[in-house]
């Protein structure tokens, strides 16, 4: 058994210790030592000999209180590395132990089985000498763990369990038992565990630069300064999530990652059963095809690459190159040097291109399809995690469209919404983020929905590769205003935020060649990088529309979290490259 | 109806024409017109005008040719956008059709019913002046199209279609009819269509720089020159990666990426299945953490940030955060100047990690399982797709070990495998790739399988955050040769090349930073990016292991493909970043 081979009491002697400064720096080269590094040598020699024969003598003086220690062999750290057969034994979930000891009226004294699980120690007290106890927490459950002395169970151990630092990981053998009453701090309070055997696979240490408790608070809201609440100070979200390793262990945000997680998942199950096929497309490019602002300079060996902003061109190459129906679930980079709570230069795009037969609103339905079919998937599949985020950040519940009544407003009436309610905006002028979430807000009295899609937006605000409206003056070639009216594109909004940007593309050559040169923004189509874009089309090419959705700002404004970042394992911002 | 709006004959009144030369260009700036340039001016207005002019006879031609084509709505090119209202009807496959009409026995000469269905230009041919022939391509399916002359569609129209550019995309109007004998050249050889209307959708040029027929062909064997055989010429890898979106097309390419596509799928099913979150760690990092050598530089606002080269600090920063299984689909970028067939700067990681509970072998069983629920998953689910690979790429077939027979060899013994055949290698030689090749080669003779694992690695060769194996000297503060003795880690190999790396991670802080001192290649614990990487596990952290795998080696050497970029959409080295 892998515990019997582990050493008695806190000794650590199969833990290497930990190396002294500069001992293994990087070699010195071929040439001899100098004195002064005999002399340092020599003087290290004396103070290694000196620190071995106190070790020693310590050792002996821990192995006979060892030979006395009855539990000797049940408690103590374990070695970086055992050699010993693995014992088979089953580890145990304290989910399932939960589920299991459902009903304990029928338990008596002795209690249930003997149990093994790994755990973090949540926290840990020495209530006497012969008494103390822990908190073990495991996948987001918590129970309560008694050490208490007996012939079997030495006072050594119960120091030892009662002094194990926060946040240290676990090996637990202990029997399932009823406690005198509910332990309430914990979540599976109706058990107790009695401990028989306790050793620690990994030492936390004792003072953390960050207290997982802190880190399950809100951040502060925006603009305000780090605070006291309840006698605990409230940490900036800078301070988490330059201790992110330690903030992601809050509660809230696993669950956060797999409602995301969910996202992706959902995602690709609606597109997967509609025969789209997934795909990877480079991120390395060797031009910034999609306009020269905005976009991150790589070194290539001896030239220049740029990192992708969407996988935009490719994903309508691909569909020149008869693939019907991809998706990609990857990431794309934005050189926008923003800080708000809403941008990230790095982060997830879930893109899909598609053909379609005879109008793009075959796209937009199968999309609206899709976003009703993850959101109404994290409704039904994560309830308990999106409880457990809003109990944290208290905000109004994502309001749903009822079935079949999905909200798609023109654009134009979008702007005449906005002006009934006193806003002034010109007919072809962009939205400010102000002004979406003002008509987020108005869609939502009116329509009662949070979810709902912006259609044919002016043609001058998209970018060149946009189908222009059917009676756009772009396809007039005696109109001095080619880049006027409207296009065939849409975007998407949760809580009046755009979280889908899409349009039918051009997928005849020459018109695209057109559009490249009359655009607000004119881009070359001989540049490289984009003639093998547009030669794609001459190759035969049939009508097309996509997407592109930022991952993160779904989970953002399906939480109502208060920042982007919140979204991101490890976010990057013009400021943030690290952790 | 759409196509009721659509114009007749050859003419494309409503296609935009391909602006001229410099009549778009870059607008001249604010000073007025040269002498030269009004002179120029005023000649390209008379040939503008003459142009018009000749138009415009032309243009009565046709229309008084059109008012005498009785077929006069039922042909021609459709505009770039329609904007009458769609017709919904529903488009039929080839595929479904041939299932439909598998028994065409019943079938009257009147035929089955009219369908409407998208399609490929295969070739197009004018039989005479009454009768033209199309091979009508979708989705890998092709099927032949029958033009004939009678009362209801005119030789204008025959002519049309038979003079249709290849690859061209159209809409097809026709009957289901039984041809007289079954069309060898079509895969739905037993159906035929017989066309009422056909319109093109989107025009190819008639000079393609690849044809589709001979992307379909294998590429030269490696150090082959550009060849004929059989009267066509044998393509390049290059020539097909420079004309990509045409090299897709060829049935075997899809083919590889549904495949490819496949084997993310049961990737992410099996994992799925067995509770592990799919992540996204960032690609933009600090530093460049995991070693300066073969890491892309990018220009982040005013300072370097670099790409990264696997997720590996990072999964394991999150096995630290306590989400005990995580697994990442996603792009590494590796600056390796190499220009073999088996190497490419940017790919596909299949990347995953989790905790273990007594010895790593758990998730070196769990890693054999999942290969194999991805090898056992192509083979049941993707027959088809690898046959039509084989008929091109004549490869053996892979071998799957036999249920419960998976081969896995220790180190020592595959270097014993070795001696024995002839090969002189010494003890902790790292494997050179015609070597890994060789012993591919014994253990397929040996034990019958493509498929093994190599397990407990010289320490020596593996990344500094490789765990040792139990009776390394690297446990051994005395040892003068840290670095000897084998390790916790494994790779597994298809057909002799290695398409996963992995192992036990060191996970107690003080053992990682002695290694990272002590390294074969030293780093600095203390060094941005590796730092919170250390730290992580000075708050706790259990044992884990990992691994990550080449999502395009896999396709490569399952289907038996001699070069990775055929498993890559559009593939990125060092002489390559477009397409």
């Amino acid at each position: 058994m892998a515990d019997q081979s582990a050493p008695a009491g806190q000794s650590a002697e199969n833990l290497p210790e930990r190396p002294k400064e500069g001992a293994a720096a990087a070699p010195e080269g071929e040439k001899g030592p100098s004195k002064a590094a005999l002399k340092k040598a020599q003087k290290e020699k004396e103070k290694a000999e000196k620190a071995a024969k106190r070790k020693a003598e310590e050792d002996a003086q821990r192995a006979a209180a060892a030979a006395n220690d009855v539990s000797k062999n049940d408690y103590g750290e374990l070695p970086v590395l055992s050699d010993a057969e693995p014992t088979g034994i089953p580890r145990v979930s304290l989910a399932e132990l939960s589920k299991k000891y459902a009903d304990t009226s029928s338990m008596d004294e002795s209690g249930g089985p003997e149990v093994v699980f790994r755990a973090i120690v949540e926290n840990a007290r020495n209530q006497s000498a012969k008494l103390s106890f822990l908190l073990l927490g495991q996948s987001g459950e918590n129970v309560q763990a008694v050490v208490a002395e007996s012939p079997s169970l030495s006072r050594s151990m119960v120091k030892f369990c009662g002094s194990i630092s926060t946040e240290s990981v676990v090996v637990v053998h202990g029997v399932v038992k009823k406690p005198k009453e509910n332990v309430k701090s914990a979540t599976v309070g109706h058990l107790e565990i009695h401990v028989k055997k306790l050793f620690v696979e990994c030492k936390a240490d004792s003072m953390l630069p960050l207290q997982v408790a802190d880190a399950e608070r809100p951040i502060p809201a925006e603009g305000e300064e780090e605070k006291e609440e309840e006698g605990r100070p409230i940490v900036t979200l800078n301070t988490r999530l330059n201790n992110r390793i330690i903030d992601l262990r809050a509660r809230h945000n696993r669950a956060i990652f797999k409602i995301k997680h969910g996202v992706t998942q959902l995602f690709r199950e609606f597109l997967e059963s509609k025969d789209f096929v997934g795909v990877q497309t480079p991120k390395l490019l060797g031009s910034a095809s999609e306009g020269g602002a905005n976009v991150f300079e790589v070194k290539y060996f001896d030239r220049k690459a740029y990192l992708a902003q969407s996988p935009q061109l490719y994903k309508q190459m691909l569909i020149a190159a008869r693939m019907e129906k991809v998706y990609e679930v990857g990431p794309v980079f934005r050189a926008e040097n923003s800080n708000t709570a809403r941008h990230l230069t790095e982060f997830t795009g879930l893109d899909l291109e598609m053909e379609f037969s005879e109008h793009y609103h075959e796209v937009v339905e199968l999309l609206e399809g899709l976003m009703l079919f993850i959101l109404n998937g994290l409704k039904e599949r994560y309830g308990k995690e999106t409880d457990l985020i809003r109990s944290i950040y208290h905000v109004e519940e994502f309001k749903l469209p009822e079935v079949g009544k999905t909200v798609r407003i023109p654009f134009s009436e979008g702007i005449q919404m906005l002006r009934d309610d006193g806003v002034e905006v010109g007919d072809f002028d962009d939205l400010s983020t102000p002004d979406e979430k003002r008509l987020g807000r108005l869609v939502l009295e009116k329509y009662n929905t949070d979810f709902y899609i912006l259609d044919k937006y002016p043609l001058a605000i998209r970018p060149f590769y946009t189908m222009p409206a059917p009676d756009s003056p772009a396809f007039d070639s005696s109109s001095k205003d080619p880049n006027g009216g409207y296009s065939n594109s849409y975007d998407f909004f949760m809580r009046g935020q755009e979280i889908m940007s899409g349009a039918q593309r051009i997928h005849n050559a020459d018109f695209l060649v057109k559009r490249m040169k009359e655009h607000v923004t004119p881009v070359d189509p001989e540049a490289p990088g984009l003639k093998d874009y547009v030669d794609g089309f001459r190759y035969g090419c049939p009508p097309h529309a996509g997407g592109g959705i930022g991952l993160e700002r779904i989970v953002m404004l399906w939480l109502g979290l208060p920042n982007v970042r919140l979204g991101s394992l490890f976010p990057r911002d013009p400021g943030r490259l690290a952790p």
